[in-house]
């Protein structure tokens, strides 16, 4: 019973992750709801992400200019491995890491069918070989994938002499120990520093 | 640290109903990891709806026609009364309804500052003083406003000579009353059926 006009745009809304019939439906309803400028400022942003946005050839994000800010301007002999473009921006909080990145887009994952050629590995390798790098910090998620990952690639990298590290794992700060899951809790154990 | 042309596409997604930051963020890298043709689609998507979809003259429902489909082909005599067009979506599951629709866009609440002027009750007495209507089901939410809601406009109908009725309320079909909450079981009980 619903238009097919509608039924369009609610097709698209759905093709977006994580969306489901009833959530597109209601943004789809926004759409048309809302003022003509706004559907046309939100058709013309799609449009222009589309077609500007490209990945920077050294470090793979997302970019509008061949090679990202972060890459022109930062030190590359410190190159933090991450699964997704996203996470670039999580790991800019920590406000002194003055490295440059390398987004894997994905990590190994023998259940989805997706292998070492279908990440960009080889590409971290021609890096690592060619501009210097001294220490790359594999930043890839704390679950089993990124473990496998980081384990993947660490093996891969050794042989080159770079100093591979990885993101300490313990209990985060602020929680409270009893609501942490025994797996965080006994990496937190095994990983203990001593206090000096 | 994110790109602006990438921001502005995020900014556009948060525009959407119970969207936040890190859903715009998905959806919009989603967008651009996506194919060229499905940035097209969906821009060209939203672009028609907004152009082509109105409003129903009659119901007020969404329409790309100047009188909806429901309203040309039904019966006017029996008028159901919702809140929004995604009612109308759910209301017609009931398969043997062969009444019309008024769409209200919207409930009275004095929280929101929405009174009876700024929902569509004035194009409800129009039509039922005009187009010879028998029964107006009031389907308005079964909750605070739309209770109010459906009681305020029922006093304006009657004058009118019109029947007015509200969808019962009760346990649902299938549930255990083990986790039906108290007001639900109090109006079950308040308006219980003698079995026949």
């Amino acid at each position: 019973m619903q238009n097919e006009i509608i039924e369009r745009l609610i097709e698209q809304f759905r093709t977006l992750p994580g969306v489901g019939y009833k959530s597109a439906q209601r943004y789809a309803y926004s759409i048309i709801e809302g003022s003509k400028q706004r559907a046309e400022n939100f058709s013309h942003a799609i449009l222009e992400a589309k077609s500007k946005i490209g990945f920077c050839k050294t470090c793979g994000n997302f970019t509008d200019e061949e090679i990202c800010p972060i890459c022109k301007r930062r030190n590359h002999k410190i190159v933090c491995v991450v699964k997704e473009p996203k996470d670039v921006i999580s790991m800019e909080k920590v406000k002194d890491y003055e490295g440059v990145y390398h987004v894997l887009f994905g990590t190994l994952s023998p259940l989805e069918n997706r292998g070492p050629d279908d990440i960009r590995i080889r590409e971290l390798l021609d890096r690592v070989g060619s501009e210097g790098v001294e220490e790359v910090i594999m930043a890839t998620n704390p679950d089993v994938e990124g473990d496998a990952t980081a384990m993947y690639i660490s093996k891969l990298l050794k042989p080159l002499g770079v100093k591979v590290t990885r993101l300490a794992q313990g209990v985060s700060m602020g929680s409270d120990l009893e609501y942490a899951d025994e797996v965080t809790l006994s990496r937190a154990m095994e990983e203990r520093r001593e206090i000096k």
